[in-house]
């Protein structure tokens, strides 16, 4: 019985060899060039081409190589099988530290600064106000950013699909609850999965309901905004600022209108990179629940989509 | 007996309605329209003129409008009076929250992110390793840094003229331990004060003592840094960037090489700005001391220089 990587283009040496070293008595394939598709009984995946998991017919679960399983759902050929994804507390951390930088560059006007630096301008000026901070999507990370900036004394209000309860976060939620956690929000966080339901959620009718100059950050997915929408709000004044470091189309191309909008500040997609050292573990962990029939941890709703 | 306010350029009607209302009793003067100059007694002084304090004759105490005396005690003309200066907690909160924000920039890589945009980029990179943190001078400013810092995980050194003791700090001093402090840093951050023996401090032979590839930070004053050295030490990759919220002169003259050097990021003097609010207090409580005979609190040493 064997574990197979479907991870196209990334270098996988190294990851490899860390699960060979965690399940010394299992052979590790990578795709496409699988010596054994009969004994492969457990898949890590990220971005699959469609076919790669049909082709494995003893396939027994998929184990999703980071948090985020909606590329894993479009496959149009995607077995009916257990799909479980990493909760990595790293990933977490890092998100989180991401995001509390993010925060401290609007806070500090780093953005205005190095604007003025270009033009030479020495206009000092105060700290915004950004007291009351918004996030979408209250799942793992969420959730602890939510958490994080509750403690560091700001306002947080939340919204998420189904209800939820988080100390010190004012908890919103459905289509209804959209507009009051958002109205109040200096900076609104977008870190929902990408779904059905939240595929272009984001759109003009959204932005009009945040606050005058909000500022808005993408850390989830981009397909969840509406693009044309978001440069809008921002020409608008509507929004003041916007931070992204995720796009319907990744690396970003060129020709994009983001690229060049003095309001927008560009990251590519690293606000929170799946570390092997510790995914390693849960991996192995899944592939041995995987072979004597327990439960996977951190499974996955296909219906829900995350 | 009367109060007066030396602080040129300034608009002063909210500082002076507000220290009328601490002292209702008190009349407060403004310079340089001042209609009793024998009656006052307290002079609340920010970048004085020559001349303005001696032309006070029954002047009985000097009470500095910020942090750093250097400006005050560069008066030629300056009388042998007690001088107190603000310690501001907002402040020293304003002051750490920056350079926080600023160690998130780098770390986060912002400074690169921003200049890839520019150039339509699309190159990930995981977050710079930023683990030991240098704060040159160890004052009310620096040691509250260096907690700060040794409290978020970082290992941190600290350099001051005499000994000091901190928890979780190695704390190094006098010329000799300066080379010890900065070896071992990813971001040295400058807070020292401004004397004649930290004017020009930081010159070619310390910035060879950095680390190569360190950050450096300078939110004290722009007189302790050699400019030509930093730029010298940018130049050939010793320093990786500099973030300078201080100046020689400020505004920074529009033909000074900081504005347009790539690795360099420049604040217009906002990293800690007194707080009218928070200081009126301080202000009125050192006048009544000063009537009454009693020591002012935080009396500056002007040997030492703070």
């Amino acid at each position: 019985m064997s574990l197979v990587l479907i991870i196209p283009d990334r270098k996988l040496e190294d990851l490899q060899q860390r699960l060979q070293q965690a399940l010394p008595d299992t052979p590790i394939e990578i795709w496409p060039d699988i010596v054994q598709p009969d004994d492969v009984e457990f898949a890590v995946v990220w971005k699959q081409p469609p076919g790669s998991l049909t082709s494995l017919p003893n396939l027994k679960a998929i184990q999703c190589f980071g948090a985020g399983v909606d590329a894993i759902i479009a496959d149009p050929t995607l077995p009916a099988l257990p799909i479980a994804r990493i909760v990595d507390p790293t990933l977490t951390q890092t998100m989180v530290r991401y995001l509390d930088g993010v925060i401290s560059h609007y806070r500090l006007r780093l953005d205005l600064f190095a604007q003025q630096q270009q033009q030479l301008l020495w206009r000092p000026k105060s700290p915004r106000r950004l007291t009351h901070i918004c996030l979408l999507g209250l799942g793992e990370l969420g959730a602890a950013a939510a958490s994080h900036f509750a403690a560091q004394g700001y306002q947080v209000s939340g919204w998420a699909r189904t209800a939820k309860q988080l100390d010190a976060v004012s908890c919103y939620h459905g289509v209804d609850g959209l507009a009051a956690a958002v109205a109040p929000a200096d900076v609104v966080i977008c870190l929902l999965p990408l779904t059905m339901a939240t595929e272009s959620l984001l759109d003009s009718a959204f932005f009009q309901q945040l606050k005058h100059g909000a500022i808005f950050v993408n850390v989830a997915r981009g397909a969840i905004v509406d693009d044309a929408a978001l440069l809008a709000a921002l020409d608008s004044g509507q929004l003041q600022a916007a931070c992204l470091d995720v796009f319907r189309q990744e690396p970003l191309p060129a020709e994009h209108p983001f690229w060049r909008h003095p309001a927008i500040l560009i990251t590519p997609h690293v606000s929170a990179v799946t570390n092997v050292s510790t995914v390693v573990e849960q991996i192995a962990d899944n592939y041995r629940r995987s072979q004597r029939g327990a439960r996977l941890l951190n499974l996955v709703d296909v219906i829900k989509g995350y």
